[in-house]
């Protein structure tokens, strides 16, 4: 069933170069992004392999698994900058956990009571408060540099939090 | 603090062409693989940006968390194809959390005491184990593909979790 991507992956090999890069994070870096396909992290930093930590889960989140990577980037791997990457037309944002209970029990029988899936409906509150969990975890130095962003699927541009929250704030006065 | 990465993301965003995918995963994929820098995801399976999911957490582990993002995948965003890879030369494996504990509190000055870091002494088996738990799953259906595969990290080699143990019994017997 995987076939595909053994054979992929044989091509790979043959031109694959050691680059003797070891498992530290050559630029100090940790970035916390979203699983979606269009979100290619390196790329969009201007990073290459060995430079950063990459941490995907759905939404970019704050969760108890993605601070246990952070705290083991940071305080074993070399880490002392986090980037926190949200991006626009997320499947996590402008939805709650009852709509996509809802959706997948009627596209695809499956009862997800119970299951938090952690929607936003308000994506810089929740990336501000995502920051804070980094920022109250007990196991990070005080000095960490943490940043929040979202990332535009669109235009490929990275928006800091706080540029946002201004645009924001301008629209709606 | 971010001047250096926002700087880089000018010049990717200018070059930058929207290939006007959508958030689902064109090849059906989704995969787990470790946040080590050296792991290049969609290169090392011939894929391209679009063409699956990436959740990466330390240990390329089937936490919670990264149930979560498998369930949201499969149920929502096109996945039938899920892969576990994790690598050789991680740093969760072969070590143990009361001694990631103690070098944190050596190196860092900081106490972990309580904190679950998920490491392996027996990569094959937390592997083979961490696929039940996605088969387990009551949310995913029962005809989901799921594969266990390990990235050498120095010949940029995939290898799938079969091949190895069929080796590793080789090698001791």
């Amino acid at each position: 069933m995987f076939d595909d991507l053994l054979d992929a992956n044989r091509r790979y090999s043959r031109e694959f170069h050691d680059s003797g890069v070891a498992g530290i994070a050559a630029k100090g870096l940790a970035v916390l992004t979203c699983i979606d396909s269009r979100i290619d992290p390196l790329a969009l930093l201007g990073l290459r392999a060995g430079d950063a930590k990459i941490i995907r889960n759905a939404g970019a989140r704050v969760t108890e698994d993605a601070l246990r990577s952070v705290v083991l980037a940071v305080n074993l791997l070399g880490v002392t900058r986090v980037c926190v990457v949200q991006h626009t037309e997320c499947a996590m944002v402008g939805t709650t956990d009852a709509q996509l209970r809802a959706r997948m029990k009627a596209e695809r029988g499956v009862d997800a009571a119970g299951w938090k899936f952690l929607t936003s409906t308000d994506q810089l509150a929740t990336l501000r408060a995502d920051i804070e969990a980094i920022r109250a975890c007990p196991l990070l130095p005080a000095d960490l540099t943490i940043g929040g962003f979202v990332f535009d699927v669109h235009s490929g541009e990275l928006v800091e939090l706080e540029s946002l929250a201004t645009m924001r704030a301008d629209e709606t006065s």
